[in-house]
């Protein structure tokens, strides 16, 4: 996993092999169809657990190291038991995650040495359209906001250019800003 | 947290504390706006580190019983390590917590006792998106699959209206089904 990239300025993300990544998949399209699952069971209340394990992509099946598990829960003040985050903040560690990854990937692409990246990711919401309330209130979030501090070995504009691209490359940016069909069946 | 409604129907929802802040917030709307929070640390190339704590509501600060801390990553087969599911797997880890707590809420609020609930979550994406191979293709999910299969005391249409209803409620469902605004700042 050395590579020129990672060599190059020490973030850790291996530049090399998303080029040649992407250059196997102009070749070969169908090997970029990827999907993600998780399996989700109900425990009690609203409290559920999630494992997140196998995935598909480059035209064969996957599995991460280990299976990745998630507990969602209300908080104490909705009357749950607050046995793990809300489902809402569980989408905002996912938009962090992907945005960070982002800022690391493409600042190793920049050969901009990253020394430590933090952000703070806040979604204000209104319960009175979750709760029925107001119907012209929506359930989610009315806005998101995401404040990074960035100590790297460029100058501000290089950061904020890296920053802007992260969220033009971002799976979770692209799924929460735009418009994501949701199909729900039961068996 | 003994109430009619968890009494009755046993799911471990606490229907009637849900009503009445249902009540509550209607009379002081102002109690009912919400920020939900997420501090994101980068670790080492796509790797970064979220952890879950404080969040506002009911015009006061909250903190959650502990703090939950979730790992982000990208997998092996993106020359990444794994030290996490991929931000995009916990996105529909927290679609498929937030739709199951919906299942149960509208379960005990109609009186119907659960079983089991299981979900599986699967979204589709095609890679040539993210990797700036072809601009047509979007960077998120071309779609998002979930099916259930539901154990309880009901009729298979009184599960399918609890499901349905469940989506109409869904802060996450509404989230990714609809544009939401997330505004990126470099401090």
């Amino acid at each position: 996993m050395n590579t020129i990239g990672t060599q190059d300025v020490g973030n850790g993300v291996n530049v090399q092999a998303l080029l040649d990544a992407r250059q196997a998949l102009t070749a070969a399209p169908e090997a970029a169809r990827f999907q993600w699952r998780a399996q989700c069971q109900w425990v009690n209340g609203t409290h559920s657990r999630t494992t997140v394990h196998g995935f598909a992509g480059l035209g064969e099946e996957h599995t991460h190291r280990a299976p990745f598990v998630f507990d969602g829960d209300h908080p104490e003040v909705f009357a749950s038991q607050d046995n793990g985050a809300t489902p809402v903040e569980i989408l905002l560690v996912a938009l962090a995650g992907c945005l960070t990854a982002g800022v690391a990937t493409v600042a190793a692409r920049r050969g901009v040495r990253l020394h430590s990246v933090k952000a703070s990711v806040s979604g204000d919401m209104d319960l009175q359209g979750i709760l029925g309330i107001d119907a012209d209130v929506r359930n989610g979030f009315t806005g998101i906001h995401v404040a990074y501090e960035i100590d790297a070995d460029a100058p501000p504009s290089d950061i904020e250019a890296i920053v802007a691209q992260s969220q033009k490359r971002s799976a979770v940016f692209d799924i929460v800003t735009n418009p994501t069909a949701v199909t729900v069946e039961v068996a």
